[in-house]
C-alpha cells in the first residue's frame, strides 16, 4: 500500500508530518546546475543515477540539463523510468534470471535499455531473452576497475566478451561499464586521484583494445559524486554515472578537498524532517525517526544546523539525540532536520517526497521506483 | 507505487524472483504456537508487536491462538490494522502532533486504540485531540524501566500523571507500558534476568503505589522475543509484547540459553532470497541483495545452511558472499536464503512476503504497513 503523503503544498515547513523526507529545492537546483556547469568543458556527459532517487521526475530535471539518460540497478527501476517516459536508460550491473530477462527485453519496444555483462553466461542469456522477444539489446561489458565487487578482467578477457557481444544476432556491444565504488567515499584527494588512476588506465588500455579488434565503445561509464570530476578530465571516460550529487549527505560530506576542508561542490538538499517526542531530561531527547525512517549504514545522521546536538543511537523508530550541556535542549514537538549518513537508502525508505523553499510546501513527488529491487 | 509480487502462488521457490521475502510457513506456524504455549501457563496475554510483520494478515493468526490485540509504534501502522479489521490495538508509544492526533482520535471510532504519554504534555495534547473528536482514549504511562528511551520514572512521577490521565475527561487510565529494549538482545541468561529484575521491581513498585491511590492497572505491558519468559513469570506482567519471536533473525539467534547453547524457542521462519549475480572468482560470490534489500544494523545476514559461505559485505544493491577455500563456490543463478540480521527492518523493505512450504509458493501477502512511518 502506498502510505498517504505527510504535507500538502502550501503547508509550513512545520505542519509536515514526521519523519518525512524533505527536499530542500533551492539547494537540489543548485545541485543540478551545478553537475551540468562542471561537466559541460569537459566533454563527459552525465548519465545520473536513479538509484538515488528513484524518480521520473527528477530524471527529467537532470536531462533537461544536459544529461544523455539515466542509470538504474534494477530492472524494476528500469520499469519504472520508463513507464514515467524517460527514453535511454542502463541497468549498469548485472541481471540474472529468466523472470527478469524477460521484463528487460519487453522493456526494450517502449524504450533504449542497455544492461552489463560479465561471464559468457550473461551473455548468452541475454542473447536468448531479446531472441525470444525478438529485440536487439546493447549489452556493455562490467570491467573491474579495483572496486573487487562485479566485473571481468580488463584487457584481453574484457575483449573477448565484447566480441561475443557484438557476435550475437540480438546483442550490441554497447560500451564498457567501469565503475569504482569504494574510490567515492575515499577522504583524501589523494587516495581519490590514486584509486581512479588505476579506473582509467583499466579503461583505457580496454578501449584500445578493442579499436585495435575494430569494436568501437559508444559508451565508457563510471564516475560518482565522490569522483566523478576525474573520470570527466580523463579523455578515456565519456559518461558520469553520479547520482547522490542531487542531494549529498553525510558520509559524503566527509570527503576532503586539496587544502583538507570538506569537499563543497554540492550542497545538502535532502533531509529527514523529524519530531522530538519525548525529553525524558539529562541532556537526552528522542525524536520520531529511528533508522526505520534513516539509513544508518554510512553512520548517524547529523542535526542540521544545530551543533550542539547529535544524533548517537537509531533504533527501528526511535532517535536518540544527546545534547552538549551549554546547548538548549529541543523541545516536546519541535520538527528538527536530519542529514542522512548515506542518501540512497534513506530515500528507499519512503514513499513521497516533499520539496520545500523558503519554509513552505511546494511539492510532493512519488518515490516512484522505492522498493523496486527485483 | 506497490511493487509487483515477486512471485505466483504454486511456483517453486526456485522460480520466485529475487531479492524476495520469504515466510518459511511450516517454521513460522510452528513459532505462532510455541508462544502460545510458553504463555498459556504464566496468566500473562500476548499481545503482538505488529512493527515486526506489519501485517493484518499475521495479526490475526497471533489473535487466533489468543492474542489479546497488537502493539504498534505508528499511527500509521494502527491504521492499516484497524482498517484491516484488527479490533485492539496498543500504540506502545508517545504520538506527538496534532495531525497524528487527530488521525488517532478518529481511529478510536472503529478500532479500541490506546497509546502512551511520558509527560503532562502528551496527556494534554491527547484530551485535546479526544476532545475535539469527541471520543475516550485510553492512554498508558509508559515507565522507564531502564532502557533510557522514553518514559516518565516509575513510582510517584508515574502515579502523578496516571492520576492527571484518569482526572482528564476523554481519557482513561489504560496502565503502564514497561519495555526494556536492549534487555532483549544481552547475550546470556544472566544479563537478561538481572536487566528484568529491575523493570519488574520498576512495574510492581508502580502498580502497588497506583493502587494505593485507588488506581488499578489494566495492563501492564513490556517483555520482548528476548525476555518475554522473565515478564511473563513475574505476576506483574499482563502483557507480552513480542514481535520477532514470529520469524526471527541472526541477531536473536545470537542469545544463549542457560548452557550456552543458542536459544531454540522459536525457529527462523523469515528469509530473504536472492540470486547469485556474477561470480568473479577468488573466493567471491555477488548477489542481488544489499542493504536495500536485508538490513544490516544488527549485523550482517547468515547464509542459510550453507556453512562455507559468508555474506561479508553489503552495498545498497549487491552482497558479497566469501566462499571458503573447502567449500563450493556458488553458481551464476543459483538462490540462496538469507537469514536477516535484523526482522524488523528487513520487512519494513519490502512490499510482498511470500509463503512457502515443501519448495512451493504458497500464498502472498502484502506487507500492508510496510513504511507506515507517521
Amino acid at each position: 500500500m502506498l502510505q498517504p503523503p505527510p504535507a500538502q503544498p502550501g503547508m509550513r515547513e512545520d505542519e509536515v508530518d514526521t519523519p518525512a523526507l524533505l527536499i530542500d529545492l533551492d539547494a537540489f537546483e543548485y545541485n543540478l546546475d551545478r553537475m551540468a556547469a562542471v561537466l559541460a568543458p569537459t566533454g563527459a556527459k552525465l548519465r545520473a543515477h536513479a538509484k538515488t532517487h528513484k524518480s521520473p521526475v527528477i530524471a527529467k530535471m537532470q536531462i533537461a540539463r544536459g544529461a544523455v539518460g539515466q542509470c538504474v540497478q534494477k530492472v524494476g527501476e528500469a520499469e519504472v523510468l520508463a513507464w514515467g517516459g524517460i527514453q535511454n536508460i542502463l541497468i549498469s550491473n548485472e541481471v540474472v534470471g529468466s523472470s527478469k530477462l524477460r521484463r528487460l527485453a519487453a522493456l526494450a519496444r517502449i524504450a533504449d535499455v542497455a544492461v552489463c555483462a560479465d561471464s559468457l553466461a550473461h551473455v548468452e542469456a541475454i542473447e536468448a531473452a531479446a531472441a525470444d522477444a525478438g529485440v536487439r539489446l546493447p549489452v556493455l561489458v562490467e570491467i573491474d576497475v579495483g572496486a573487487g565487487r562485479c566485473g571481468i578482467a580488463a584487457g584481453p578477457e574484457a575483449v573477448a566478451l565484447a566480441q561475443r557481444i557484438a557476435g550475437s544476432k540480438h546483442l550490441r556491444f554497447g560500451g564498457i561499464q567501469a565503475y569504482h565504488g569504494p574510490a567515492q567515499h575515499m577522504r583524501t584527494v589523494e587516495e581519490r586521484r590514486s584509486l581512479i588512476a588505476g579506473a582509467v588506465d583499466a579503461s583505457r588500455r580496454t578501449v584500445e583494445q578493442l579499436r585495435q579488434q575494430g569494436l568501437d565503445c559508444p559508451i565508457v561509464g563510471g564516475g560518482g559524486t565522490g569522483t566523478f570530476a576525474i573520470e570527466a578530465a580523463s579523455g578515456v571516460y565519456n559518461e558520469i554515472q553520479g547520482g547522490s550529487y542531487v542531494f549529498m549527505d553525510a558520509d559524503y560530506g566527509r570527503n576532503k578537498d586539496e587544502n583538507g576542508a570538506p569537499v563543497s561542490t554540492f550542497r545538502n538538499a535532502l533531509f529527514v524532517l523529524s519530531t522530538v517526542m519525548s525529553v525524558p531530561g539529562g541532556g537526552v531527547a528522542m525524536i520520531d525517526c529511528g533508522h526505520k525512517g534513516v539509513a544508518v549504514d554510512s553512520g548517524m545522521p547529523h542535526v542540521w544546523k544545530r551543533p550542539g546536538i547529535r544524533y548517537t543511537g537509531a533504533s527501528d523508530e526511535h532517535g536518540k539525540l544527546e545534547v552538549a550541556s551549554e546547548s538548549e535542549s529541543p523541545k516536546l514537538g519541535e520538527k528538527l532536520r536530519l542529514v542522512p549518513g548515506h542518501c540512497d537508502p534513506t530515500v528507499d525508505r519512503h514513499d513521497w517526497y516533499v520539496g520545500v523553499r523558503g519554509g513552505r510546501v511546494e511539492c510532493l513527488w512519488p518515490v516512484a521506483a522505492r522498493g523496486a529491487m527485483q
